[in-house]
């Protein structure tokens, strides 16, 4: 083993032991840890402002793009913002130990289900610095141990960042090690074959990443993957409207995962679609339409390109959108189910039996009715905050936030029961529930 | 592609198709449907019987063992256990369309979450016949597509079994080819690369089998793993109430995962040891103890073997157990959660603290005091019946029902509702719970 395997191996596994402790934790303990690392952020402020400049810098020096830049800085607003975050964590009720079932299987023998951590959490996320603070708040809060990798532009804020995570936190009475730093991606690929030590890994990043990973994990991937969302409007809509929410979910954060790629429109639709067009053009979106709404818009005075087969695969994550004309409810139905990534899709409709049709048969994490996919967010959904968006239909779906990450136990409390006494008949189950 | 492959892939293409509409159905739909395959066994009792037969004769011709000859034979007695199993699932309440939160995110945006199917799921099982009539009617009920795979000595009996289910059911209106089989081996290598096509793999059998499957598979796998299960013996205790538990947990069925596999005993519960070690001896079961465990079991006359290392790693799945002294609860939970499988772990106690610490820190689906492991079940649990047992943590863990099955999608609901509006100030989100 080299000695990077080795420190990983052993933060995994300190990770591990600390999970028991962790998941067995008074709230009172996770919460006053949350409030003492907003505390300890606050007033090692300049430390973390240093080691940020330190990242700016050199970014500045590879000369990359100004978005980038600034999702890198960390500064009053950004500090402002995670301490809020955290703080409102700690108000919030306790996922863990909430009873979601209680039975009784027979006299004197109750089952009951209760919430509890899953356990060790791998999260890889991207380059902004406060998402390894608002990560770890949520995995704190939630009981879970939890080895963090963020970006490679934000080594120096990262490591400032999760000082302050880890010794605020254990200050607190949080068993040590708890909390873990990967700073390289080779320690990423060493991670996903430690299944005996980590519980569940959470990539965030590009769909290519999001699939290496899955690939070539033998632990558990909840993925926050690709989003090709789509805007149907539908031949009974109030067209304003269908140009007013085709906007947001296009151009208020394109580079997004929430954000409309591809906007369907019923062939009888034409109003709409000329209206969302324009709406459109006015804020500098390439238009890539089908030949029929290709047409409409021309006719219109609109400017479009032609669209391939291929862009209806296509995550543009920019201000690009694929326009494909539709004949029912049921073809944009069968579009989204085969084109879309599951993520979130909204249908602009007056027509009640169109809406109910596209609720029951999109096939997505989020389906939508008269509204922007731009509210697909932890935050926007009153879960406080996210861990990343899950594409797949196992465990979470959506937005995670605690109720994500946490998994649940069940306990049975007898008086010496035995099966045998079932199976041989002398006593018989009475499975009734008491919640 | 192999004419095998084609095949494969049209019946997983056919499934998912059929998906969509399936999880779009009326409660009313499924139930009638799971009714018409429990009449349509009944009218057919002679012909399944015929194929069980053919199977049972060249099981014998291999001459296989006994016990699963007894798995294997599908008579009267488990007609009428499937029948009814399939008509008490209909009488149950529809797992799908359940609202499972609502919440008023701002003025006239409202969020709803509600289950539905997880779409198409790969059942891979055992040589019983009757556990596909089972596994269909689960997935039926919970609106799920499945590909069914069972055991090779079951073939005749599993595809007559099978022509009934997709008979009857489509003919209920269900669409058809919502269930496939398979019947090689080399379908289920094939069927691990369709993740285009299936959202869920859960394989039942050995370990190693489910292992290989887990390392094979670009597809979520909730896996029916092995159970090193756990009975411990805590100071204070109940002496004839520990034997009696430990005695069923071990014998009362052997070849199960929720069967005990090691006994923890506390070094001050010599008593309890003795009259555990007799209770067992008496039932046939051969003893491995560690050092001191066999020191008073021996100055007891109970007949035992030593243990190593190796056995508390060992799944027996027969008349065997090893014992194990240890000296605090602490230690106990400690050696199951380094040792075990996360399965079911009993304590036996009348120390409340100890119960409560073994509630809090042992690390497994099922968490049990003063009784059985061998309740790990999900008929005894009230799900009417289960189709698998899960010993990770995502998604489900523990008995797998309807529940495990299913699961979820937000619907948002609004009024041309845009993010901007609340990015730019102009509204907030009021985050009010509705349920």
């Amino acid at each position: 083993m080299s000695d990077m395997e080795m420190k990983l191996v052993a933060a995994a596994r300190a990770a591990r032991e600390a999970s028991y402790a962790l998941a067995a934790s008074d709230a009172d303990v996770r919460n006053a840890a949350l409030l003492a690392v907003a505390d300890m952020l606050e007033a090692r402020r300049e430390e973390i402002f240093a080691a940020n400049a330190k990242d700016i810098d050199a970014a500045k020096a590879e000369g990359v793009s100004a978005p980038t830049l600034k999702r890198l800085r960390f500064d009053e607003g950004k500090l402002r913002d995670v301490c809020a975050g955290l703080r409102a964590l700690a108000a919030m009720d306790d996922p863990i130990g909430r009873v979601q079932l209680k039975t009784e299987l027979a006299d004197g023998l109750t089952l009951t289900r209760v919430a509890c951590p899953i356990g060790v959490v791998g999260v890889i996320f991207e380059s902004r610095p406060d998402a390894l603070v608002q990560i770890g708040g949520l995995c704190l809060k939630s009981g879970n141990a939890v080895l963090l990798k963020g970006g490679r532009e934000a080594l120096h804020s990262n490591a400032a960042l999760f000082a302050v995570l880890r010794e605020a936190s254990e200050a607190a009475g949080l068993p040590a090690g708890w909390a873990g730093l990967m700073t390289t991606r080779e320690e990423v690929g060493e991670m996903l074959k430690l299944d005996r030590y980590i519980d569940l890994i959470i990539p965030r990043g590009s769909n290519a990443f999001v699939r290496y990973i899955m690939e070539n994990s033998s632990i558990p991937v909840l993925g926050h993957s690709d989003g090709i969302c789509h805007v149907y409007i539908d031949r009974d809509c109030d067209e304003l409207m269908a140009a007013k929410v085709v906007v947001d979910a296009k151009t208020q954060y394109p580079a997004v995962c929430n954000a409309c790629e591809t906007l369907l429109v019923h062939a009888q639709a034409k109003d709409a679609l000329v209206e969302a067009g324009r709406a459109l053009a006015a804020k500098g979106v390439t238009i890539r339409a089908d030949e029929r709404a290709k047409a409409v818009l021309a006719g219109a005075g609109v400017a479009c390109e032609g669209a391939s087969d291929a862009d209806w695969e296509t995550e543009y994550l920019d201000y690009i959108i694929s326009v494909r004309t539709v004949d029912s409810v049921e073809e944009a139905i069968a579009h989204i189910n085969r084109f879309g990534s599951h993520h979130t899709d909204s249908i602009v409709s007056d027509d009640e039996k169109a809406v109910k049709k596209f609720f029951a048969l999109v096939d997505s994490a989020g389906v939508y009715h008269n509204c922007s996919t731009r509210f697909a967010d932890g935050f926007r959904y009153g879960f406080g905050a996210e861990v990343g968006v899950a594409t797949g239909k196992i465990h979470a779906r959506g937005p995670m936030g605690l109720e994500g990450l946490c998994s649940y136990k069940y306990l049975l409390e007898g008086h010496g029961d035995i099966v045998a006494d079932f199976a041989e008949g002398r006593r018989t189950f009475t499975h009734k529930k008491l919640l």
